[in-house]
């Protein structure tokens, strides 16, 4: 009936396919030097009340990622990552194709934290081993957590100290700046990282990732990076329009708070029916733990969702995730089904 | 007043934006796993008449040399391209940096032959060389040639020879298959080439070319080069999509023949001014050399198209670039402005 | 005073230098394609009983590491290790500055198990994952465990089962093949796995790792890898020489086997004092722990060796290793010393 | 009977193995910390009046090459390089292999130029080519002439003027110093370039390249760049003690000169018997061109040497290397010989 597989399982938000329709015959310069672009950017400056930041919009996330690490590394350096985090085991290796280590620090939560990142700087400390450059962290967490500002600022006074850089992989940007348990602001974010991006194929674009640049990263040739690595749009102006429309008047966030709300409509229904949560999610991922024999019922009556671990033998904690587009009713009608199939 | 800067300028075919709005809010799985992507697929397979070809869907076309080249080379394998090619001059070392060497032959018309592609390989003979062992080429060519039949079928014998691969960049293949000077048809290109792309970027779509890799070639695994290069699109079908609409009914075609029509007006206009054209191009770019004086004019009206060459100290070549979209009143006003600006 | 640092310490063994002197003169043609290197290949193709096998001569071990898995791997495939192996830690993201990611198991007694290895085959089954593809060991292992016939015999059939190349880091072999617990051969390691080397930087060679690849793997084009990493020796007969000299009358293995009694000595002398050794270790690389406050008066009466782990505030586990060049009188000066340090 | 293919087909110096054989059993730190390699680098900064200059050694060109190439470009920088650069054409891709692209001018007696530099740096203007860094140059080139100070200091000029860094690869630096024509030292080379190494290989070492970084460069982290490609030797002072023994009293000249007058001495005899060189070579590697029957007439008679290129269906040009270690008796033999077989 309905797929609750991921937040990127239809096209865009009506908003943004009419501005991209309203634009379809200008005639634009390409690679992301077009007017829509730098509109985009100029407002993606402003909400991050950060003026001297670079904005660029890639395509993807996997794409941003590698483009980002590789950018700024110096070929003996690695990254720092939760062991959980997307560029450690969800990108078949993309960061290690352009070279780079990723060194994992155990997060049950999925948060680094500053300790965390201190063992990994200590069991690396002379020119037989890689040089931990850059903490990655994503907000929210492949499962589902969020950084609060204290946490971030910590990490922020830990990066500094030991001179590494702080990306934040905001693929869900969204629906962790709009999450009941938040208490970031994205000036916030522009202010205590490095670079980090907001998401836009997981929350109501058809792609796109706006990257954020901090005055004091070394900038002047990141668009030479972005081309070699395939990941400049022909037609950039695309990702220009689409972010400018989806930005310029809060919907971003307000869809981003309407999946979140209906991933809490499904979590306290899913609660109420006695199945356990292992991990609090405040935002629009949740993972509960259900029966196998539960789960292949509601595949047999046509819902779509993933798992995430074995349990045990009987039992999986699965993963559903809501999106801007997900409608009330298609909750409901899913807590009923889950009902009739214990 | 108009730009002739390149062939995607604009947004997409109307077609095509219908379609978009059409599926937006289908649900589908991620990553060209959809039934959009099947059904496009199919269809390429069928306009092919390749049964067994693996059709994948990527964005756009450095993305899709540099995994191309990188899927089917070891590391001590290097590619062969003409001087001229796009994946040795304007692609920023991408090739290079996915570990591999791009050796070139002297090409003056673009073209590689079976003679320069031979002295390549006899240059490379043991292990202190690379081992050449994709022939790149692009139909139409960076400078606007095209391959005839009998000259893809020899390049076709000397890689059998050679045990090389041939790999055709189809950017422009819209233009070259309706291009009056040419006998090849996509179901040649399928049977000459190992792997070659239909290019959407260039002829009509937001974004997109289509791969189609020949029976013969190692593709069990070809998703995770993608994958690993951030080449694969979480809503894929976007991809499927876009040229499902754009191939279904011959309109990609039609609209190649279009851009051509229109540079042969503007070919024709110029040159009954008396201007040269050093290469002669039967396709959708053309290569005059206008005085400098003149250059500066046009973009005093507004006119924008790039330098190509400096011919001398005042006449440069430049590049005219015309598209689905150009309406034949743009060349005959460019022309009126041409004849006005001598 | 004497210097337990490492079995890299000292020169070579007097007859390798004799071999090297002896034949200083001679003329031959460069890169291990002399008489020397095939005398010393053929002996080791003897000495394995695999007389399909090839032989490649290495000057170190990073280097040896990178250039066969480089070799054996397609871009997307990855290596299996355990968190302690070489490769993982102690070599500057080498693997990774080829463009593969090293999937780590925690393996406590520093030797990778079919359970270890299937765990990481399972946690990776598709595109959005590397694969694995090399199964990673040393013997002796990095904390001087050693693989017994029953578990080699074990990891083969779990390779075959599931598509893996079994790679045999023997940078320590000598010590390993003399260990009185040893009940591998040899012919047994070159059957049992899919590539693997004698180490003879570590074992009296001036420098050199013998590589011996069985017949099943892909050869033809290794000497193509091995130029490509700067990993063919100009005048490659220096190798071949050594190898020569140190195997054709058991050498090799006599030596080792005086490094093992000389960490036995050092052993019951230490443990006698009463320290302990959290891993047993049956090679020439042996782990106490020892008091802090003895370890500064040690360093200050001259001895090297290098701290492994810190246990508490107060003790660390330390590293001492043994060489052929070891003396008797060194060990009993030093246990001495070690009694008089309490 | 003699073999001209090279300049390392014998071992070493006899003072070199001396000094071998006299520090055989000395204890050593590894990886070139010891006391060993830090007087031979002393003793290069001396010699090179660089006082502020880091040294350190490889064990081989390619290793040094691609060492220091990656070590001081970003991923989307170049190496501009003679088209008969070693970098180019005969290290099987091992720049590429690390990621970047080598730009290359046709330059017919194997040296660059300011103008030839500065038509790669046009030809590359912006984000969608790579971004040239490191001019490479050899001296002697790899066809035997070599640079003036003149020339030198107008390419350094020209580096300065447009940002980029100066590399010299020095393999055979021992021949062009030491050549007639030569009016560059040591001191100025370390004057007017950025890095450069000091060949050991092809001088009288076993093997060995001692490179300076000037004190302009980004020097911090060398060791991890040399650690990440495995080109840091366990037993490092086998280069230490080896560059001491050769340079400390000027040995390292005194040989290099007699290979070029062993090589004079060849090319007087060979010009005398009518045979042209089109190349005018005043070092170790001569150029004549010789009828295919005469050369298999001397190879008949045990000759070994190369064959550069084809001149026409009858004639090859052919390089002949004297070494160190060729006797004046060697050349007397092969021109009787040479003059027999017309």
């Amino acid at each position: 009936m309905y797929s609750f597989r991921n937040d990127y399982s239809e096209g865009t938000h009506p908003k943004v396919l009419q501005a991209l329709t309203d634009t379809n015959l200008e005639q634009t310069v390409g690679y992301g030097r077009d007017p829509r672009c730098q509109s985009a950017a100029a407002l993606i400056r402003d909400l991050c009340k950060a003026p001297e930041a670079d904005i660029h919009f890639l395509v993807g996330g996997t794409q941003a990622n590698l483009v980002v690490i590789n950018a700024f590394l110096q070929s003996y350096e690695a990254v720092i990552a939760a062991h959980t985090g997307h560029v450690n085991v969800h990108e078949t290796g993309a960061i290690e194709a352009t070279g780079h280590k990723v060194c994992t620090a155990f997060a049950p939560d999925g948060k680094l934290t500053p300790a965390l990142v201190e063992s990994v700087v200590k069991a690396h400390p002379d020119e037989h081993m890689v040089l931990p450059r850059i903490v990655y962290i994503s907000d929210s967490t492949e499962i589902g957590t969020i950084y609060t500002k204290a946490e971030l600022t910590a990490l922020r006074r830990c990066c500094d100290e030991h001179g590494l850089y702080l990306f934040l992989d905001g693929a869900r940007l969204g629906s962790a700046l709009t999450s009941p348990e938040n208490d970031l602001t994205l000036e916030d974010i522009a202010a205590l990282t490095d670079v980090f991006y907001i998401g836009g194929t997981k929350n109501g674009l058809l792609f796109g990732e706006a990257l954020v640049l901090s005055n004091k990263m070394p900038k002047a040739h990141f668009r030479w990076h972005m081309k070699q690595r395939g990941a400049m749009l022909a037609k950039g102006r695309l990702l220009g329009i689409q972010f400018q429309a989806i930005l310029e008047d809060g919907l971003y966030f307000d869809i981003a708070r309407h999946a979140n709300e209906m991933a809490f409509r499904l979590r306290d229904g899913v609660a109420a029916l006695g199945y356990p949560f292992p991990v609090a999610s405040p935002t629009n991922q949740q993972f509960p733990v259900l029966p196998n024999a539960v789960i292949r019922r509601l595949e047999d009556r046509g819902y779509a969702f993933e798992a995430q671990d074995a349990v045990d033998a009987d039992h999986t904690c699965v993963r559903f995730v809501t999106s801007w587009a997900t409608p009330e009713s298609a909750i409901d009608a899913f807590l009923k089904d889950l009902a009739d199939c214990r």
